[in-house]
């Protein structure tokens, strides 16, 4: 993209209102106006096109972005670092005991201590049905109160790098990715979406992806389908938000219980396993009473629940079903490949190889997405502050 | 604070002697001048001035400061990684093992190893009476040595973020937490504190901070009063300090083993759990002749003492009983609040939720006061240095 | 060094081919040329120049360096992360399990999911005869690919902070000693080397250090001896590097049984322990096999072979026999001191305590030869990059 191309970018940037961003967090996508989801795209976007220009996206000469994982992540934690990295603030890390479900004292505490100086807090928090959205709602209450009070300089943003509800950072790449593939957010109108659950011998994974997708395409005008086996279904709430934006959108949303139906002329699928969420609300119930044999006999039936569903599975054959046969393959990666990583899994082989590009390029855009939502919280006209940085022209590598 | 104020806080400060401060090392209170504590006070107040002004007090283009806790710590961590990063220096952990108790060959070889671009190295060592500072100037005289043979480019600064003897970035921020309360360092003179020790199901906490305390209180002129059970003695030595600090401040140094008598008409109280100084030492030699036996036996034999105080709770009875009613109540934090974070604690959770406030305040000073004692060991003319990021206003979020 | 000196050098490096350095790695010393191998040297110098002279050579505005170390390490990890610092980059550790040998399709993924902003990614992977580097090349693949795809924005430099074959940070900082310690590399032309093996409690150690020596000091007409109990051989390939070296560069290559004929009248002597590369090959099988009885008997077996050369120490009278009595000891660091670190071990603790400083100067070119490395695979005209820093004059410590 050349100079002029990322001014005209930015111009556009002009007109979306996003001053609700500022001073604010992200952490359902659904609390966002079109507006700024657009924004956010399109900051997105810009911060690439900085970065292929050896543009410096620099707008922190120092300050720190805290990463509070409450679950093992490479991925994730390495593209919030990235995005940090690129605006200029230094990453620390507070690891919380995987586990550990903290109380209401101990976050108020924890959250004003590490944001002394924090322009950012990264958290992902998403083993437990109504903890992690709620955690990060206790945070960002905890980090108020701190600097009304006049405890804290600033007032860190919130970044929910996955909860129990809504993964949006990874819906956000994923739409930008379709964004790019179909050459326009206004082509996604009318594109069949299949979000569908499918097998893995790990079977507590979160929901937060599923949701996140129905919750986000469902605004584009697609034609989003969730499919999945009996007893997997996800949080009815977010089911409402997919109901009601396909109604505004023009979309529409739609759940079948048959895999086949859902790839069907589909344009674009999701294939991947996730956890029932009535199952993981005992789980929650049976941690807060710290029922050990509870869980354990939870863990086994939900096990022999999961093997009755490995048919599940993303093949050639279903493939072939799709749109031209040639629907894109999407996942949030890392995917649970047969024969690959396990013997039975989300995916034949031989569709995860011929995807793999695209799946790469999906990814590479949560650097983006996570530096356009802080920036969006951290300047009132960020218009304007992009291209400040696009006149100074100051060389990333010097 | 405008612009204005701050340059008149740097004028000050202009005034002050710290040139022995330079390219030396923070490790005790009372080793340095009073000239020289002060000019930490106002280095820390004009670097939040400057932050709270968006003015960017980075000084290092490039460089290092490396923490090495020998024992878990989250706030004091942030705290320094927060100091280094307003300077611009980016923080490296070495974490060691907790119970290792280093050998001298391997800390002098330790030391440069990690010292080659290392412009400050934080180190917290407090769990081992006799061990933690000595380990301190272990590292110091190592990285000197390095600095003379020309194996080092520079000499990193060591600052003391807590040993055995005392925790100058805690008593330092609690300091300068006072002196905003009342209105000055002058307005210290006279007004009575109680260090107390109080109970806490967890026996064997630092002695650094009441130590740290009674050792930095004693030089503003403070009636200062350490109270503990029969028992529970600090060490001789900082008691030294504190009756010289007293008797050329004209304040006053007392202990009683009454904690009402210690609340009694108080300005200030610092109810906090410590372990008894004899058997903090004792520890240390089974510790050094791996006797297992013997420290258990230690253990439960301070556990049952520890038991007997349970009296020593910080109440709002005893609240009732300090000047007005309403002397200020400080804690280093975490504390042990009674039916919150443990049955029965240091401090009533009334008590403690009434303070909550002041108590992240008292906290929030902890950065500014590291990044004051890494500046001041950095720059011979540190009014100057300061002067010059005023001028320049370079900004912090650009 | 002054101004006008730091001009020579950088005068003098642009005369060097240093083009194939360009977005290329940097795994073995004998794939580079002698103009590469130089130019390194010569970046390393003019660094340490440039901030003996408070001079930033900060050429990243942002960026990343990965740390990817399948082995515990103090080291190397400050000394990479030393590097990064130096020239703006900041340092992401990914901490991999130890005895995970990662399979094709994870590190082609992981490679992509990390590289999103990485710059340089450094890797130390050691532990496995025929995987270390063969990972590194994985990697390396990878990222091109990732790059090639429009996967990746950058693609990152790899380092190899050590693997199975050779150690090119080490070897290349062990060279620039000498070269300092001789007054240039045109006076190690006929100075007598000798790598000899020595004993230490622990048996299991990387060959890469030995053979890193031989690869790369044959290289300056030095007369390089390997001394090995028989069945500590190295691998073969890396042999004939240093036979091919020494014809080409006027030196010699020998191997002999004998520690005392390798110190004899010897310059320099770097005695120290590595496993037998046959058992390490075996080795590496038995973990692929994950044969774990196969394991603990290979590694009794190996105590019981390394137990028998107990007398492999490097003692005073050794040295005494060395050129003058006064060759130079070197050493990796740590080494087994006898009665110090261990009761039996690769030198007495007279010999060493003699070296300590020169030991600690050796160590501290390692940042300064990482950073080389990175920069020459940044820029493709370093001379000029260096002369623009030069001239700037941008202070580190404003």
């Amino acid at each position: 993209m050349t100079h002029d191309d990322i001014a005209k970018r930015i111009q556009a940037l002009g007109a979306r209102k996003t001053e609700k961003m500022y001073a604010n967090d992200f952490l359902l996508t659904w609390e966002k106006s079109d507006d700024e989801i657009m924004a956010t795209f399109e900051v997105a976007g810009i911060f690439r096109a900085l970065r292929e220009n050896n543009i410096s996206a620099r707008v922190f000469d120092s300050g720190l972005g805290i990463s509070l994982f409450r679950d093992n992540s490479t991925r994730t934690r390495f593209s919030f670092a990235s995005a940090c990295n690129l605006l200029g603030l230094e990453v620390q890390d507070l690891d919380e005991g995987k586990s550990q479900i903290a109380h209401g004292e101990t976050v108020r505490e924890t959250a004003n201590m590490i944001s002394f100086m924090a322009d950012v807090i990264g958290i992902r928090d998403d083993m437990y049905i109504g903890k992690g959205n709620t955690y990060m709602r206790d945070v960002a209450e905890a980090v108020q109160e701190g600097f009304n009070d006049g405890v804290l300089e600033q007032r860190p943003t919130l970044v929910n790098l996955q909860c129990d509800i809504d993964h949006p950072t990874q819906s956000m790449s994923d739409a930008l990715h379709l964004v790019h593939l179909f050459g326009g957010v206004e082509n996604l109108k009318g594109k069949k979406i299949a979000m569908s659950w499918a097998y893995s011998p790990s079977y507590g994974k979160p929901l937060s992806v599923p949701q996140g997708i129905i919750g986000l395409m469902t605004r584009f005008g697609m034609d989003v389908v969730l499919a999945h086996p009996e007893g997997y279904e996800v949080m009815p709430e977010v089911e409402e938000v997919a109901k009601k934006n396909a109604a505004a959108s023009g979309g529409s949303y739609a759940r079948t219980n048959d895999m086949a139906e859902s790839f069907k002329d589909a344009h674009v699928v999701y294939p991947k396993s996730w956890a029932p969420f009535a199952a993981m609300e005992k789980r929650t119930q049976l941690y807060d009473d710290r029922d050990e044999a509870g869980i354990k006999a939870l863990e086994k039936e939900l096990l022999a629940q999961n093997a009755q569903h490995k048919e599940w599975e993303c093949t050639e054959a279903l493939m072939d079903t799709t749109k031209a046969g040639k629907a894109m393959y999407m996942h949030c990666l890392p995917a649970d490949i047969t024969d690959v990583s396990c013997k039975e899994g989300e995916v034949a082989a031989a569709v995860f190889d011929r995807y793999r590009v695209p799946l790469y390029k999906e990814a590479s855009f949560k650097p983006y997405i996570i530096a356009a939502m802080i920036f969006l919280s951290k300047f009132k006209d960020p218009a304007a502050k992009l291209g400040e940085l696009l006149k100074a022209g100051a060389r990333r590598i010097r």
